[in-house]
């Protein structure tokens, strides 16, 4: 089969290689009907060191289960299935608790194993890590089922781990794919109002349609400066921080009302956050982290089947395999939010 | 009357200042029965620059009102009360969420202000700020009493933000005043193991009395690893900090479950915490702060009155205003817990 491996920064190539076979009786083979690729992925794209063998890449996919391990009991060949970011037993004391990124014998795609971005892929767990899809859904739900596997499940997160609360005020910090679906989170967990600090207009445009009530494209000092005037001065009780620069960070510090949660599902591009005396005497709590998101699809997929969220309109191109490294050329100048690839 | 001023590092003295009187109509007087010497305290004792004037000192008392202003409403002269050790006005929003820290309207003791080590104090905010024990209570909870102003609801914060599910498993690092009253927090809320991370035997022996079920003396990696232990190698949901060092902090992070949070009440010497990338991949929530004291001795006033909890046990030493100085000093030896001030 051919899939997309990196080679370092810049370097996305696509190959042949070999087909995934069943290894572990819990497996289950899945041919890849649409992956994409991650605002995740741009971080290696922008700096990893060259390397001679590659990595294959993405782990965002839906498909249809070809073949499955002995040991598979609640799947069938034929099934359209999401598979989530990262692959979970479903039984462990982390999987019971909706913790599956810590599950004790989870596995992550991409790397020597398969990855999203390729026709097929080996899915270890099956049982725990694949979510099935009631067969005869609308075809145009495609792109949103795909994001259940990754950026909504992840926008979700977010707001899940900082329990918002009906009528809360909530910012939003960046408008990529998650910084978008956290504002569909926020809207479905009934935020009072969504602040949405973004610059690129095509994209606070789909938040707004997502829910956002004000867009403040300023940064830094600037940006803090105004959501806090329109805030009275006091910024929001939570602030879904989608970016993980330590600037996005310092904003959200800046944006966060005393007593505020500050939850965060950007990878930190950082070691060390500026919680010291001052944060500590406005009690403000960081919480999130890297999102489970097995733990959110049983939730979000009946919202996407009806039509009550639509958060694959992320997606604004598609391409095919062959097109994969231009889509992260694209991706990493902005020119494209997020890229679906259809293998 | 007499007062305790800070002068610098290690330069405590006993002086005659102005008696308070009410300076506005929501002020009242308070002639204080039982103050104390704080933790925080030795944060200056240990550092602050020398100064001409010097600085009121003590956050924490307990006493009898002597004089009100015209405007407070809901206490009578001669009422026993218990000051927090901040004040608060009561009725703006941040006090109706229970954040009397960050009260629009309140303020700090010592400083240019009365504190709370003196024989009287002028307290802001009255009717916000003070919490009035029904009479009649017997004299030998007077030091539990005091305890609620500052350091039983320090530790009961750490627990609340943490928002302990019975059952869990609650780490406490620190074992001075603060995290002795996290451990008896961690009990009131129904945690099913308490494991108390402390090397004074004469401490973490009253950890045990307050129901902490396991005592780790090491700290550092000793520490975590020894806590791992006792806790499967995964750590525990919860870990209450109460030290406000960095390797407290650090252990803390050691210390914690995947998924688990770290509440802080130890006031941080220090301006950035380690919550890097893989800190987000375990889903560790940081959060505590200063505590809203007022907020939680409503609720933990009745459970002194009829004995369920004992935090008074905390002082160690009983002194006099003139043995302030020498309070600080073995406070600082750690030749004492905590010092209980009779003016």
């Amino acid at each position: 089969m051919r899939a997309a491996l990196m080679y370092g920064a810049g370097d996305v190539r696509i190959e042949t290689v070999d087909n995934p076979t069943i290894t572990e009786p819990t497996d289950a083979i899945v041919r890849i009907t649409a992956g994409c690729i991650c605002g995740s992925d741009l971080w290696p794209y922008a700096s990893r060191p060259a390397s001679v063998e590659g990595s294959r890449m993405g782990h965002e996919f839906v498909g249809v289960i070809t073949e499955l391990g002995s040991a598979v009991t609640s799947l069938a060949v034929g099934d359209f299935v999401i598979a989530p970011f990262v692959a979970s037993c479903g039984s462990c004391d982390f999987c019971s608790e909706g913790l599956q990124t810590s599950c004790r014998n989870g596995a992550h795609w991409g790397g020597s194993a398969d990855g999203g971005q390729g026709e097929m892929a080996r899915v270890p767990q099956a049982d725990g890590t694949l979510v099935k899809v009631p067969a005869g859904f609308d075809v145009a739900l495609l792109p949103s089922l795909l994001a259940l596997s990754d950026v909504m499940a992840t926008g979700y997160h977010a707001a899940a781990k900082a329990r918002i609360v009906p009528g809360q005020w909530v910012t939003v910090i960046g408008d990529g794919a998650v910084g978008l679906c956290a504002v569909i989170s926020a809207k479905l967990m009934g935020a009072g109002r969504i602040i949405l600090m973004g610059r690129h207009e095509s994209r606070t445009n789909l938040g707004r349609e997502f829910g956002a009530t004000d867009v403040v494209p300023e940064r830094g000092e600037a940006g803090i400066k105004k959501m806090r005037e329109l805030t009275n001065g006091d910024g929001t009780h939570v602030v879904l921080e989608a970016v993980g620069l330590a600037p996005a960070l310092e904003m959200a510090i800046g944006a966060v009302r005393d007593g505020g949660t500050i939850s965060r599902v950007g990878a930190p591009q950082f070691s060390t956050v500026p919680l010291g005396f001052g944060e500590f005497m406005r009690n403000i709590t960081l919480t999130g982290g890297v999102a489970p998101a097995r733990a959110y699809i049983d939730e979000l997929l009946p919202l996407v089947l009806d039509g009550s969220i639509n958060p694959g309109k992320v997606f604004d191109r598609t391409i095919t395999l062959d097109e994969v490294p231009a889509g992260y050329a694209a991706m990493a100048a902005r020119e494209a939010l997020k890229v679906l690839v259809r293998p």
